[in-house]
């Protein structure tokens, strides 16, 4: 595949790998020596180059800034002992890309433009890859649209940029969460499963309100009832109850997870029963009262697992004792082997730069 | 008011207005010399200045590319045969952009930033002003996040941008429009009446499939049964049944309009029953089956008044003769008439620059 893609290549003089200090790397605060950049002009996708990272020079009247055709993903990349690295389940978020860019009008990027142009990139840049446990080089690939004038109408023009960022662990204290009553991130036929910017900026009030009242994020409901659970904004949620993982099924208004998806596949080849289905607040809060919820969790790739000590819906607080969440903790474990290559990657999950 | 404003102003040596055809003049393509350019940095506004209209350098981890943290508004000047120029109800534009803000967690602009920079921004290019009737100057204030790291929260900074175009006449031709029946723009809870970028991106794919069956937009339902009227995207619509006009109440789903409201206060003014409330499909087609359906048509800043000659719900095509739309077309004669300063302004809804 690496001929196939016509990429201009032009280095940095000197790395700033240097001045980087590999105990303090906050997410997506600090990026690698390079970039990769694609034009998307009169139907084709053209221009494609790494280069330094760099600003960008836009209109005033860059159609995405006004009418938020602007789509993202999130990766992450990891460098075994031996110097190898590898890239997670990176296929899932090319189809997961390209289902962004239908629904938002937004053309749709080549499996070659969208893998090997990263991985091209990466190997460029492959000793910014932290080596240290729960470290990573997070990837961001990202579209957005560049025509500059005012009618309201799907842009002519795009870019397509994949940045790197060096990532040091999450700090995975357990979270509390508060169940969303008013606000809405997503209705049916909306573009909730779509990862576009929008959806992002639309979460921002709701999550501070929360944080306002000593919570971290919220759990969101669906849009009629503010029953039925969806995720957690940048988390998809699961629940063990009765020893069942249980999560909700992903219709379009939930993003379809990479991580959801591997816990899954990893639950269901440890022996536990995974259901994908609607499940309501009322549920959960039935199943806490009957002493039958054993665990709640988030899955997200930032975080991989987030565990939950506390949800909070109306008047009733649910308190869990994470240090009893044995099967969360389980596939977090084997999630962190797998990416790290200390076990035998089963189910071809890394893609080798 | 003027001298509240400490604005750096630095101009062009060389207009570019003698380049400009006044006579093609597309929608919101071509830009005056100046624009206006402010920074939101450490809780305030600083670095307020007019400057040449030009592009921006911005980080690839732009957070409103990422998170959609983008609000904008649109408002028009005319200038009438004294050489006098006015803006129309601008004050209404700056509430509503205020109101975007709070819900996108973005922070507000003053009084003297938006009305006042935008009067001094004008009187500079006063002269692109066009003259011709059924021409304007469309005035486009934005703001966006400029903060440059990936963690989701809210932007430290922001840019307040306004840039203004000189537009000709909207093609008025008599609409076809179809009742979207799957998608949704908007649930209650959610960002629908905050005009943010993220509410325009996830418009286009509806518009475009409704286009590709002849339609020139859709009528946007609720998102429940996909039953209860919202708006058409770019503008709200109305209804004259049994001569009383109704347009749907606001909620927090729909754009409050000021061509809306401004329509609203002529009809009364005129003698005209108006109401805002709940209205269904079902109630539409009931009345144009019944022969009471006398007018249907959008209000909104581009187009003003748009006669709506089609409307399409499943399978129930209900054809008008606009001919007969002397309601609407008197309405938008009254508002064309306050705007160009040919009757006088009852309402003081023209600003003087």
């Amino acid at each position: 595949m690496t001929d196939v893609l016509d990429i201009n290549v032009s280095k940095i003089t000197a790395s700033k790998l240097k001045h980087l200090r590999q105990e303090d790397l906050p997410f997506g605060k600090y990026f690698t020596d390079h970039m990769l950049e694609a034009d998307f002009e009169n139907g084709e996708w053209r221009n494609i180059e790494i280069k330094p990272y760099q600003p960008l020079l836009i209109e005033p009247s860059n159609s995405a800034l006004h009418y938020g055709q602007a789509i993202f993903e999130g990766i992450k990349a990891f460098r075994n002992h031996d110097g190898e690295a590898y890239i997670f389940r990176p296929y899932e978020n090319f189809i997961r890309f390209n289902l962004s860019a239908q629904r938002m009008c937004m053309p749709e990027v080549s499996e070659e433009l969208f893998i090997e142009g990263m991985r091209r990139l990466i190997e460029i840049d492959k000793e910014w890859i932290p080596l240290k446990n729960d470290h990573s080089l997070y990837i961001r690939p990202l579209m957005f649209a560049t025509d500059s004038a005012l009618g309201v109408k799907p842009s002519e023009t795009y870019k397509f940029l994949i940045m790197l960022s060096p990532v040091g662990p999450f700090h995975a204290v357990p979270m509390k969460i508060a169940v969303e009553e008013h606000y809405t991130r997503a209705a049916p036929g909306g573009v909730g499963f779509s990862k576009n910017a929008g959806n992002y900026g639309g979460s921002m009030l709701p999550a501070m309100l929360a944080r306002k009242q000593g919570y971290d994020q919220v759990l969101w409901t669906d849009a009629f009832e503010h029953k039925w659970l969806q995720e957690v904004g940048m988390m998809n949620i699961g629940f063990i109850i009765n020893g069942v993982f249980i999560t909700p099924d992903l219709g379009d208004t939930i993003l379809n997870g990479v991580t959801r998806s591997s816990v899954i596949t990893i639950l269901q080849d440890i022996g536990i029963k995974t259901e994908e289905r609607r499940i309501s607040i009322d549920e959960v809060v039935e199943a806490y009262n009957k002493g039958t919820l054993n665990e709640v969790f988030g899955m997200g790739t930032a975080a991989v697992i987030s565990l939950i000590k506390e949800l909070k819906y109306k008047n009733t607080v649910m308190h869990f004792d994470t240090s009893n969440f044995t099967t969360a903790l389980k596939v977090k474990h084997k999630l962190n082997e797998i990416r790290h290559g200390l076990i035998k990657d089963k189910y071809g999950w890394m893609f080798k730069i």
